[in-house]
């Protein structure tokens, strides 16, 4: 676990505010991905495409303003160059060129951003580079190197206890860890693999349940039936299929219900 | 002509300072375009790809250093989204598409001259943009939004007497019209078809006697042999070959023999 | 009207037999495009993107597999090199270039096609590159060129009274005119621009009756009211919504019940 | 070493002939990359690119053109789609849509060759797939399964003793060993990696005297000092430099000097 994240079972106050996250922005040209309009409904932080995975301008310009009407906050989903992957591939890029890749990326669409009144609030990796800096320490040190070229004070959202969330804490930056409502995790805090049994939830009442004991006491069940603290200020909810909105609602239903009060990490 | 470009010939001081500026970074991944170092000793203005046509970002990053290292002012010089045709090709872009793509690319370029300690300057479209809105209302209309949803206080350098001028001019954007260091005049005052024979000018001494008369008086040759009148505040030389950058620095030379400042138009 | 058309009216068994073609293949990584299964059990032919508008290796390697399975015709749906924009985009490419753009789309479909037993059959202009060789003479040349230097008997499948067609039939090339399921003619026999209203048809009964119309006869009603003679050998469908599946399958409906044999113009 | 690998040094016959190849075709739009005219002059192998890495259709039509007038052999050269890095960066696709990439270039260069009166006559990865398929299992299976699906008489050129060669040739394919010119060898066969100094070597008439032994006698002199047996079919040579082209010069010179034949093993 992250030492600098949030311990939300500590802080009854804490405890009660929380941000959800989602993909959005991910369409491209003639094609579309998600139903954006549905998640900016339920979010309050929109990681939105930058163009390297998806995204083209006019659809990042589009997706930012009904984010900044809708007070959600931009953050900037930064990917490696693979339009045709999804940026669902690890590319063996070299560092520096990631470093000028994030910072392009960032830019663009904080660009797009502030021609819509808003900016990116926050950077959250992407895809395979989510996933590849878990671990690899080059290419995170590559992305927070990017985050403290362009501005220092973007917190970045991240997976507790992976290697890029230590090295940008090391670095000064504000770290934020998320949690994922749909994923079972192991009684080591990690997730389950997308290749075990179970590692997938789609209940929505058991999910929103999950979300609710995450936000109101800090630990959930895991996939071994017992009890894990999991440190997080954001949940992240997706939305490319209707069942996935659904799940969504019904996490936010819960939270709203009893109380919690959601809200962006960096309004 | 551009009713609000500066005569040059008008103002004895004015007349005594001018801008040179120049394409810079076109390379691309592995392949390499340009003399960029020796442009960036000869110019005052870097007008560097944002990636559309060219321009990766690593090589963005490392030409804007490199500028901003020699106090060479940065644009942004966007371009239609066409890789393979190097920008050179018209693109039949929805307008509202082509404001957010150069939104886009101004802003990422932004984002990388930041990151090296400058920021960009000013706008410059690139190529089959160039040339297309000289005439083409929409396109011109467009690239003038974005320049205003990205920084109205951010100068345009174009052709005098183009459309786009005229409409960015209109808007309250600083317009800087320039002359082509390399190119024959009609009596009108239009750049001679590249068709034409003597559209291009190769010999050095020739093209800086005329870009000192430019300068200093405000006239040139025209390529019926009269005088034409040509309201500059900036002049592009080119760096894609070793006798273009012999041309260039044959107009550096010339002109700073003759007791011409060269400075950019938007330091 | 091209000349060369097969006038369906003039042949009573000839006009029991009529071609249906639909773009196909045109997903691209992770986005979907199309309902490509619904349309393959309707169509006889498919138009299957290359690679340059849509169409990833792998979709065109599935496509292919299935066209071949249910004996569905394959088509090189050829396009300007154009993803962002989905091929929908004029490019002002050069002819020379474009030759050799349609080239190198055919021969990697046909390999995508061999390597699933079948081949391509014929070409189909794809979006923009369809409508601008309906007047534009050296793309039309251009494609022509292409379909020459990659096998002359291959198919080519326009707008009947194209320069397309026109040049393609003076190359000697066998020229197929289609004819649209879903849009209004005018009295001329072009198609109603899409800005006009009732351009787009959507009863899917008033377009299964126009085309049987068609097929039967050789004539539909033209906007204006009066009898229209259409040459067409095969009919364009479109699969991209719901309603347009719907509309296919009441074609075909028609089609079949009133005994009209739908089969592929190059089987 | 791989068993199928014809010993040049057991028959005195075939030692007299060998192949060379380079990479040729890998210019993009305005970029260009390689001095093909001088290594078409050299070779008798051209490994030529398919779009995925470099060569636009254009380029691929123009140099197959120019090697059929040559005599010189056409290969695929198939790469991971990595335009961005020169096809130089590992990505982690799925080992399925790499068989559909590689068919999808093979085929479409071989139509560029077909065009110019020639064709494909065999394959070889480039860049970070061929140096990924010497270890990585599912990679090369996935090359391979292309060429069967494509045309299982097509020879593959490759690293003797690569994972690659030896599922290859397991497939039943015609599997072509090649030695490097310009690198230096490992006691075990294995390529001196290019972080280590001596890896690359510089010296046209040492490079010279190595291949004429490597084709006289099987054998070249190791990083070590000891004497290493080589089984190669091929020597490739690089164009990337006129230093590059100087030393590919050399080795034609001393091979032909003595008497050694160069010539296509796949003609």
């Amino acid at each position: 676990m992250n030492p600098s994240a949030v311990d939300l079972s500590a802080d009854p106050d804490a405890a009660r505010t929380v941000d959800l996250n989602a993909d959005l922005g991910e369409s491209f040209g003639a094609w579309t991905m998600g139903d954006d309009a549905a998640l900016l409904a339920l979010v309050s932080s929109a990681n939105i495409a930058c163009g390297f995975h998806a995204g083209d301008p006019l659809t990042l310009s589009r997706t930012c303003a009904e984010a900044v009407a809708r007070g959600v906050s931009i953050g900037a989903h930064v990917s490696y160059r693979d339009l045709a992957g999804f940026g669902r591939r690890f590319v063996d890029v070299d560092p520096a060129e990631l470093t000028a890749e994030v910072i392009y990326q960032t830019a663009a669409l904080d660009g797009m951003a502030r021609a819509a009144g808003g900016r990116v609030r926050y950077l959250k990796p992407h895809g395979a580079l989510y996933n590849t800096i878990v671990h690899h320490e080059a290419h995170a040190r590559a992305v927070v190197d990017a985050v403290l070229a362009h501005d220092a004070a973007l917190p970045v959202l991240g997976l507790p206890g992976s290697v890029f969330l230590r090295i940008a804490a090391d670095a000064g930056l504000r770290t934020v860890p998320e949690a994922f409502a749909d994923r079972a995790y192991t009684p080591a805090g990690t997730l389950v693999s997308r290749r075990e049994p179970g590692a997938v939830l789609h209940d929505p009442q058991e999910v929103a349940d999950r979300m609710l004991s995450l936000v109101t006491s800090g630990t959930i069940t895991n996939i071994a039936g017992g009890t894990l603290a999991v440190a997080a200020e954001s949940i992240c909810v997706h939305g490319d299929s209707p069942g996935a909105v659904a799940l969504a609602q019904a996490v936010r239903d819960a939270l709203t219900t009893a109380g919690v009060h959601i809200a962006p990490f960096a309004p």
